[in-house]
């Protein structure tokens, strides 16, 4: 199994990125073999700083980057030789089984679709973030800023995605998905949502329980909470502040310090043909070695044929 | 000035909505003549043995309720003895200068726009909610679920709406007006913000400042926080479950208090000719006491007059 690893995207890499895989490899019962993307200039001396064991490791050398706020398509275009378009071509070729990236988020969703291709039946990939929950355990909340403006159609897809995900990664049974909305009573909601709601409900692949709302969202009611990309996006971003607030309102409580999104590594695009993880452009040690605990979790569980098999009669 | 209060809206009528009249008339210093709208043989024994002085209040016979389940438009129609249709006729007919209830909310909404209309040049009215900041300000935020979809135009007025709220009520100078978004960058989101994006901008009578995103909300970034109800519900909710999330979590702490959204009263419903408050319908004695504060301030402040006027050469 080989994970490939972006070691230039993300507010703090190399240097946190090389802490990511000496913390996964300490800890890692039987780790992936990982193939490290980037300047080897750069790269090589900082493994043999921090004691990365060189049998564990490749370094492939990929001396581009592409920035935060370079337009994806273009610099994913012009910059063959950067760690994103390296990893898509690993990815594409079979070279590597999984890709995961804290850089670029949009470089790195239209690599996704553009270098191995969305699922059969699948009309558009989408992106998640786990959600704490009181009860220690987490909800799966999805889209959340792939998919600005959905069908219908789009919001039923996300939903067995986001059930599979709950299911075989986040170990749920039988996940309970629920449709974020204004009101409770079916009927209620924008256009999409009253639309998405008999799709939902007639979906039998999905084990829905109807709308869910915004004081819903941390309760323990849907493992499952399926929206847009615009309101997921504003979502998840209101839960991220959470965190900092109580930090700066220096509360110690056990429930908000899960809101810490570090603590979750970064989030598959789900819908696509193979593991693709988007790390958080401030991702840390920790955060690096959750996602590539993730993607291993994800090609050993084979969520994607999963997926696949899911999507195949649709 | 005569206000009128609905006395059989909320979970917790009347015996709240006396408390919260006992509270106003020996808080103020020169408070408003109430009209107290329902049934009479309730009301008046709860009067009397509440100690509230016969000279400053009125009870004014509504024997029909409207439930919080009931359709807003029909019962309207059929219940024209109801606490919520005598209050908007009196409102219509001059005999009150604002209404206050905290009962069926889509009867309210209804009765605004159909009872006493909205102003001349706005598309649809809007409630709003005000949200806690951490250095001790509030700011607001709308639409909170009155228009599910909307038009970019739509957007553009609720700003102009907020703004002139936010202005002379809440005593903010030249409110900062931010668009709801999923980015910063002018062109981020979806086609709704991406549309009314331009609109704000060149909108004179305001001051935008451009997209705020979901980690923004409680901060200090934004004055007026402009949204579709859709998206505005959600963080409302969101944000009202938090501090029930405190509660449960026995954190006490000064900022997180301010997230209980009984301390403000209600909304009051900004686009329509007179001074409608629409209550929570879990209100207790203190909302109802603020609601009647908030309306005397939205009739001394000649707020309707305020928004009459900037939206006249529009």
């Amino acid at each position: 199994m080989n994970i490939a690893l972006d070691m230039m995207g993300g507010d703090f890499a190399p240097e946190q990125t090389v802490k990511g895989i000496q913390l996964y490899l300490s800890e890692s019962v039987s780790p992936a073999f990982l193939l490290l993307l980037g300047d080897e200039q750069i790269i090589n001396p900082l493994l043999k700083e921090n004691n990365i064991p060189p049998d564990r490791v490749k370094t492939i050398h990929a001396p581009q980057i592409i920035g935060m706020h370079e337009h994806p398509t273009k610099a994913l275009k012009e910059k063959q030789q950067s760690s994103i378009a390296v990893g898509f071509h690993l990815l594409a070729t079979g070279k590597a089984d999984a890709f995961i990236s804290a850089g670029n988020t949009g470089a790195m969703l239209v690599g996704s679709v553009y270098s191995i291709k969305t699922m059969a039946g699948i009309q558009r990939p989408t992106i998640s973030t786990i959600i704490p929950r009181e009860n220690g355990q987490t909800g799966l909340l999805l889209d959340v800023g792939a998919n600005a403006d959905c069908k219908p159609e789009n919001l039923n897809q996300f939903a067995l995605l986001g059930a599979l995900y709950a299911q075989h990664i986040l170990g749920i049974d039988n996940p309970r998905v629920g449709l974020i909305n204004l009101g409770e009573e079916e009927g209620k909601g924008n256009i999409l949502a009253q639309a998405a709601y008999p799709l939902l409900k007639n979906n039998k692949q999905i084990n829905f329980i109807g709308n869910i709302e915004g004081r819903d969202v941390f309760l323990n009611k849907a493992d499952v909470m399926v929206c847009e990309g615009f309101t997921g996006n504003i979502i998840l971003k209101l839960a991220e502040s959470i965190y900092e607030i109580t930090k700066r309102q220096n509360i110690h409580n056990e429930y908000f310090d899960r809101f810490n999104f570090e603590d979750y590594g970064g989030t598959p695009v789900l819908g696509v043909s193979k593991p693709v993880i988007i790390g958080h452009g401030i991702s840390h040690g920790k955060a690096f070695k959750n996602m590539i605990a993730l993607a291993q979790k994800m090609i050993e569980s084979d969520l994607m044929g999963k997926m696949k098999e899911s999507f195949e009669g649709n």
